[in-house]
């Protein structure tokens, strides 16, 4: 008789939303002695990220990095589009919306919350409402994320745009795009977008570590006397810094600069549109597998209805009862190599844990290897543990795949 | 409309028999400043070494490391097995064994072989007569693959042996352990092998550049007087060696041993049964895709049909109509970041480039994430392709890592 | 003839000030798949970061990680210290603590600055009077660099705790050990101290990314009510964290905190008082070769006159006439795989540009060789260059590295 | 007082004649994934290797490259170059060149010596006298070393080529450039050598685990039914390879493959008379200190007399009286961070150990930082273990590396 065994050897598959898989010619990039910070290579190569972190964004404006997370990106938006008491309005489709509106709660700006709950996107004609109904324009900005890593709920950003154009406000639009730049459609000018927040783990590919933030030059101009700013937070410094320091205020984040040069290549080589059509095609892969996996079996559940209302990065999904979800992904950890994401603000009061939630990430660098074996592996868990699912997901996801990437 | 789109990005998925899967532990451990040769961590190290590749192979006699790939490996053990005219009997289950035995010829010794074949284990029967014909007991020893890399037989080492002392004949048994050491199961003292071939490259998880020769005492004893033996190749001064350039017959090679001995942790926390157990796992799910795949479609089909007789590394099989095989891999690698293993002596009249040919590797670092993805990705190719399969292949798959693992 | 030739090749040896050269122990250790940031391997380890840091500065108090460089540590100790419009001391004897007592200014503290210009230490006796002026014990707290990276110069820690207390002051004492922490000898408990400004790219031999606070508990008790606070910069959601992402404020700096956990291993199997003592007399070996090479030749010259009040991490000093500094650094990097600082806030009227000023680094990981090959470059260079020097410098350093390091 | 101090802390340097240190670039580029044996990244690379490799050795001939190391090259040339019985001349100059003598005669050459002692190089007079004496050219070969690592004696292969047609032999010429090759000067056309062994751990600054072998068409030519070769050392199907396994006999050695391409293009970036002359210039500065060391102290000396007659990778020398350069190696390790070479084959009646001679190594990666540190920390060494040494060592070295890097 063959000894007990676990299946969790090989190479381990991590599909959280954030970090993604770190590519092995970014480790490789930042796998190198510290530089000179002066002169030399770093800052001959920093010159270069700018005009490609732009064109990533779709944006002729500005582009700072910050030696941050996600949380501090979004401290460093606020801080330079606020002056204490400035109002906000925030729509919330998720943890990460509700998330910004503390922050900036916190930091002192009056931000009033919409909320959309955590399965569909932001309604524009509230917000269109909403903001004539701030007949003063006393709305400096209106913030919202474009995926919300909760809910993987995507907000149609050119949508709300309209909105507050058709209101005839003059709020600036502020996305935080942390779980889709890279991997959604983005065009900020196009768009109309002012301030897009990013972070270095997700489509960047880079780990956790640097914030960025784009502004347009309305953002700029509107901005200049916000006092919520502190040095280092200040974009102004950053935007128009004459010396190397003044980019990073202080020392350069070094390694990291590396590796996002990397990354910038890898998304430059395939190309934008191309990396944007690899994240839709993978994630109807997984959409497929999950609608197959719930026909007949209403506990398991794609998050969001709507195709339309759904990021390509990340899939959150219910797999009920509590606690499937918790135990499938235990199951993956230690049998198959996989671990997934929990279900991130998904308690309800029949599920106080969110065991019944988890989330899929398909983000970054991943292709139809990783995903196609990511729910193969799901389904092998649901069969060891019993767990109810419908027929034909693994073929309804290789045929996506097939189709996507065709002959 | 979304552009032309490639799938091929993300992590790459290196499916051939070797090299496998270098660990990122492994890759780690090689990336380190040359050392002292002398005296210090690296002879400190490797003399830690050998005991584990004797447990590994379940033998008390003597084991060497060459500098030298597995055909380096071959005239190793040629060399100190034979002297020049001696007489070989070569087991054939594929090219391997015919390489092994053109080794062999080309060397001076007068090596026959019994060829069985591309789709079956050798015959012990057949190997039994041989050895009564043989009255004079001129033949020195039997050469076999265990596991041939090219046509996935397995051949049955102990009914080998059992085979060999039937006859009463006193040839020692050496086995080409290459494609199965670290992943079939392979006790040398208890089958009664006198030698072992090996490589790093496969189931040992280390780049190419080591071949291991494991040697009986018996095999020590009997070939002492071996003339085939070169300074590089004996194993004498190895074997016996009182300082640490012995050996090595020169310099060590550092950065291979820091990996191997990353490897051997690797394997010994795992568990040398649980590692054999995981590769029978991942091999009958490959197995079973492909029977699902071949139901009512003849043009794919397992190169063995007998399980018993089948490595648990490495899968060939024929998926034809050629060049059906050779478009599957070409989209593999553009489309899904995977790359598969090329039909190796699988020519035919019909098939003279081998197209219909392909293997699947599952040898070292692998897990069932990797493999599951891998038979996932192969069926959105055929749906891509259009090649005709059966149904149900990637539940069947799931269902047998399932079973394999357990909940 | 030959041709003409560089020397700069080989390994190259960066000894500015920060970054230092980082180990390859600590780039293997970030050289590694992104990790799960919600349980496993990542939360274990960092369990295991805040007792070493602790020990690391002498403290019994609290410790937290910002992902940000210096300046950022700066600004989460200025918005944990104080609210808008609290008093400040800032002793300032070089650019950088003229650096944190503007950064305190621009976040709305009334900051008062005591300059000791750039070659003394901060005087005592004059902080004592300062804070006797200050009859009703509105300063806050007092500011002050343990080793200002500019100047080398060393402030005498315990004496100025002794001067606040004999001032019979309550102020806070907050000391910026970016460029000592890990070189110079610190006992925060023993000597008083109630905040430590920390980072991650000198002593502590991992890339620029991390900002680093330690505080007392009595620095905890009398801030409490600090309203400068914002969510990032915050030191109590992270004090008291009850979950892993609140000890970020968001997503954890995944990869610097591997790095961080492998030097702080590499830190504590040498021993702290042995690395002071290591620094301590590498820094002896560099003032012997500028002593020498001054001789007789008062262009060279030690910034700092009292080997007291000079750091162990870093050696700034005047070779002039401008720009002969400037010329060496360059030679050096050309020539001889060595960088050396710049002077940094070493400008005067004479030499606008600092180009008779350098800074030569022996921080973090550093040893004999690293250190007595600059100084043996640097004399090469100046022979190179016809740059006058006394004799008998490499002599000297050699020397002092003997009495050092012992039989 | 401090505590008891070691400063062997910092990065360690390697400075044994083999293997050098390996570059970060080179070990880079083996941090990689295992690639495709069959088509793509790999086979593609390898085209480019081969023109590299003829350049750097200044061949219009053949070039391979073996999975061995140097003693294997060895055994590769012998195996080719000869048949059995046939006759041989060895010129030995250190203790490498008895190892190839013995390795030909173990082969079952008629290998005869030449033996010049262990302080100078062959004498192009006696080989002309021997060859002379072979009236009927029953030598086949001439053997003798470029530098001898064990001696750094350097022989002068232009003059012994001249010999053999002073004496109108037919005999090829075939040096061992396993010390020299990237370090010293080699023009194996102009200089008519036939025959080339090298090897990948010291000028080309791979790590060990690569031989090669360069041949002229003169060679390949006369050696076409030499009769020792077997299928692993057999040129023949490696320089005529049409598929890519052939030109290992066997599986690729993959990530080596990867670092000698690395290492090439850091030969080619730099020039390889630039990287001539760094070795020379390197050179002179070691020669200047020992010169300087040994003044009116006839115990510290090099082992070559003549200039002309030592290597440029690698320094023998003296520090007696025994045990002192033992007591002195012991002392760089565990306090400076240095490593230097044990004495090889420097035994005498005197000094049976011989713990009175070192070697410093001044190979591959190595520029002016390394070597003068190198040379430092000896002398302060020398300091703390009363060894008696002359005056103005360090100054010398400094002086020669300005004299050979200029202004």
């Amino acid at each position: 008789m063959e000894p007990a065994m676990t299946l969790a050897n090989g190479r381990p598959y991590l599909a959280i939303p954030g970090p993604s898989v770190t590519p092995d010619r970014v480790l490789a990039a930042m796998h190198r002695a510290a530089p000179n910070i002066y002169a030399g290579a770093l800052p001959d190569m920093v010159e270069t990220i700018w005009p490609d972190l732009r064109r990533l964004a779709g944006s002729s404006g500005h582009v700072g990095i910050w030696i941050a997370n996600g949380h501090g990106a979004w401290e460093a938006a606020n801080s330079n589009l606020f002056s204490r008491g400035d109002r906000a309005l925030v729509l919330a489709t998720g943890q990460f919306g509700h998330g910004w509106h503390a922050s900036a709660i916190a930091q002192g700006i009056r931000a009033e919350l919409l909320d959309f709950g955590r399965n569909s996107p932001a309604d524009p004609d509230r917000l269109e409402s909403a903001l004539r109904a701030d007949s003063d324009h006393s709305i400096k900005a209106v913030l919202v994320t474009h995926v919300d890593t909760a809910t993987s709920v995507k907000n149609d950003i050119p949508a709300l745009r309209r909105a507050i154009d058709a209101a005839g406000h003059p709020a600036l639009l502020a996305v935080d795009c942390i779980a889709s730049m890279g991997c959604d459609e983005m065009r900020m000018d196009d768009w109309g977008v002012d301030l897009i927040v990013g972070a270095s783990q997700k489509g960047l590919m880079v780990p956790p570590g640097l914030g960025l933030v784009w502004a347009s030059d309305r953002a700029v101009e509107r901005c200049r006397e916000a006092d919520l700013r502190t040095p280092y937070w200040n974009w102004t410094t950053r935007f128009d810094a004459t010396e190397f320091w003044q980019l990073w205020h202080g020392t350069a984040p070094t390694h990291h600069l590396f590796g996002l040069r990397e990354s910038l290549n890898m998304i430059f080589d395939e190309g934008v549109e191309a990396v944007w059509a690899r994240h839709a095609g993978l994630a109807r892969a997984v959409w497929a597998a999950f609608d197959a996996w719930g026909q007949g079996n209403p506990q398991i559940a794609l998050n969001v209805a709507d195709p339309a209302a759904r990021g390509h990065s990340v899939t959150a999904a219910r797999v009920g009862p509590a606690p499937s979800a918790t135990r499938l992904r235990s199951w993956l950890e230690a049998k198959a190599g996989v671990t997934l994401g929990i279900g991130l603000g998904m308690q309800t009061a029949e599920d106080p844990g969110a065991d019944g939630s988890l989330r899929v990430a398909h983000m970054g660098h991943v292709n139809a290897h990783m995903t196609l074996g990511a729910l193969a592996a799901m389904q092998a868990g649901m069969v060891a543990l019993g767990i109810p699912h419908g027929p034909g997901a693994l073929d309804a996801a290789a045929r996506a795949v097939a189709e996507a990437a065709g002959a």
